[in-house]
């Protein structure tokens, strides 16, 4: 596997991937999806090696992914679970991950309600030379990686399934559409689209899009970098777009009184299969799911699979996370 | 193992199991009973599969079991737990279905407190043809058959240790004692045993047993067919039986003004050593746990192993769900 | 390895241990060692047996590093989980034991709230003549053996790498701070440094050490027998101390009238760089964890990798529970 190059310990951030790191990514995953299809979905590439995912943000979708991925690895798996925690008796988080440490973690999943928290227990570890890579699964509302990586590794399997590569989205116009103030993987995306030269398209009422939004990713000026576009209206995101992403709209946000209300946040940024008619004719759907039928997207257009990569998005997760693991471990 | 002949996708109900099916569960199982009796009791039939456990009711014991069956049979398993999930942010339970489908599931594990909701996950499944089996691990108050089956083989292998098979229930006695209105357990039990012959005796207070409970299990013409009969006392049903289930009595029930009080209830159906004094000398008894002592049965019949079976039932559970797992993922 | 002479079935307090016993826990342990510190950190020793998890009483560290020494042992492991459980639906603790027992466990690794629990579950196992083995993780305020024998091996793994054993600690001062009254674990930690001969010093206020506490752990006059002494003040404990444990202080004890403040607790008992000036120069300090900084231990203190042995005691915890398990299921 290509991972001759790869040097990266910890995956807490897309900011600063490079393009030939997205490819290391998209191939070994390639590879692994291979796996996955055989009947025994399996290898010992981390027998003996000790995965813990460290979820203070109760999850059951990210953390299955990744569970079942340390499984297909062969590695052994340790899930901590706040509820039941040392964390009500007063102990501190970087306590907790270096009690986990002690006990022989050599790769951290680590989920937490509040941005860096990841990043904070990545430089206890490296001050400490321990050795352990730790991977961001989510800290507030800042960055979700492995989120976009499965996102791209869909997209660009789609576009060359044998050999999928950044390169593959180059010039492509992608819609993100939704709640992206408060959305980590639309920050992650926004750093792996552009870095692979998509023209990036943002549609969000006001509130959940403020103006200068985007500049904090704005590409620089490597010739491969893409473009991002804000629109407080849907329907110039979409026209001829080649893949639309919608994102999960938390209902707390009406509390907020950042929504007038469900229905007519779906009325105006809502896709729909009347909608998406003025994409590209091949336009395809994803969501990190999961969904709000009938509020961010109607029943009928997730449900068709001629749009809707919702599924792929999932089955490409736990070979993307297979291959973070592997490469982040130094896999043999 | 006789599986030649095993062609059914999922186990919803037993309304329509044949004597065949009983027969191959019942041969698959013993011979999943000597593995587990080695000293390393594990085999490798399920390497690299996946089971997921979807457990939408809170349960211990159930899980537990399918777990290690999984487990003995070298699969990967998943558990879903509904505390920390999805649900509670508005998923579906098709959606989350379909993303444990999308992540690898070879096979669906489901309980669920309301009837109906393994046989929708089947029909989308088949729906989408994704090869995926669904095992109904109890729905609402409709049927629980894996429990009922390991009843069937903890009798049969009573009745012939060496070769367990339906026809061995032909004309026993067997009551089944107490809330069988609310009892899944009871309505599998009730296709199961009829179909192997048994002559079925129902016995609780009539808010408990309605009148014409048992008309929707009425058995067909079908020679080994046995029979049900209903009492709204005890001692007729106990009166020469082979053997006798009771079941478990939710304390709610008091509450719905179903029950007069605990202590009556149990003067009048809970089982003790005296009461079964009428039975059939060798009679043994059962019950699906958990077991309110004192209530259903007392103390000192549920601790007596010249009469209970209670334990061999939950080493039965193993061995059976075994069987299943490996008949419904086709086992090599 | 050493476990000829081996013969204990349960392990549920160190009360009786013999001297040749903590030598074979700290041979096999030190054999455990090696292998968690191999690429591929895993032995077959217990393929196809199951270990049962029964934390009544929630626990993350503890839970996680038995459930991790199992897995390093390539056992199957179930965890009981008191949250979604059969106890609330009324069944007694011993038929839930007697649940995992049927299933097939081979050892039980218990915690309760509640001293004694353990014992029953022990006896119980016996009386049915089941060949399962007991483990105390803790039970009330009673005993936590493995904890004291984590603590045991990491004290002689220190004084002698290569080989630990018991007659280390021989002459030893040990000085063990806190709230020794509701301590399982300074009870557990009492058998065992003084069985080893140490000089065992407890300090805490008058209402976490009553007059006459350690009576009960008076020394035999065997000739290798340590001696106890009480102090109501930190320094004397201090003076040339080897060693220092200081014990995990719970917030509820200000409630119940204990303690005048946190603050004033910190300022008599809790350990100090500067405190701990007047140990013996080499001194090391241990805490079972999880710690509540500022409180019975500074920061600065915890953090001094010179000091200490924090960390040493969470991974050497692993080794020793992988010792225990092997011992007690009769590893080959």
């Amino acid at each position: 596997m290509a991972n001759a190059t790869w040097t990266r310990h910890h995956v807490l951030s897309l900011a600063d991937f490079t393009p030939a790191e997205y490819d290391i990514v998209l191939q070994t995953a390639a590879s692994f999806r291979q796996v996955l299809s055989r009947r025994t979905r399996k290898v010992p590439a981390l027998q003996g090696q000790l995965v813990t995912n460290l979820f203070f943000e109760p999850s059951t979708r990210t953390r299955s992914s990744f569970e079942l991925a340390a499984k297909r690895l062969s590695a052994d798996i340790l899930n901590f679970s706040p509820g039941s925690s040392s964390l009500t008796k007063g102990e501190t988080i970087l306590d907790t991950a270096k009690t986990y440490l002690a006990m022989g973690t050599n790769l951290m999943v680590i989920r937490h309600a509040q941005a860096g928290v990841p990043q904070a227990i990545a430089a206890e570890m490296d001050r400490m030379q321990s050795g352990v890579g730790v991977l961001n699964a989510g800290d507030g509302q800042h960055e979700h990686p492995s989120q976009a990586l499965l996102d791209l590794f869909t997209l660009c399997t789609l576009l060359d399934h044998d050999n999928p590569r950044a390169d593959l989205l180059q010039g492509k116009k992608i819609a993100i559409v939704g709640d992206i103030l408060h959305s980590r993987v639309a920050r992650s995306n926004l750093w792996s689209l552009t870095a692979c030269g998509a023209e990036v398209h943002l549609a969000a009422p006001p509130t959940l899009l403020p103006p200068g939004f985007a500049q904090g990713f704005q590409p620089t000026d490597q010739p491969s970098r893409g473009s991002i576009h804000c629109h407080w209206q849907l329907d110039p995101a979409l026209e001829n777009a080649d893949f639309v992403m919608t994102l999960r709209l938390q209902r707390e946000r009406m509390g907020q009184h950042l929504l007038p209300s469900l229905r007519e946040y779906h009325q105006q940024f809502g896709l729909t299969c009347d909608r998406i008619s003025s994409c590209n004719p091949n336009v395809k759907v994803l969501h990190p799911g999961p969904v709000n039928r009938g509020v961010e997207i109607s029943s009928a257009l997730m449900d068709d699979p001629s749009f809707s990569l919702i599924a792929d998005q999932v089955t490409s997760g736990v070979a993307v996370r297979m291959a973070l693991l592997y490469l982040m471990t130094g896999g043999d």
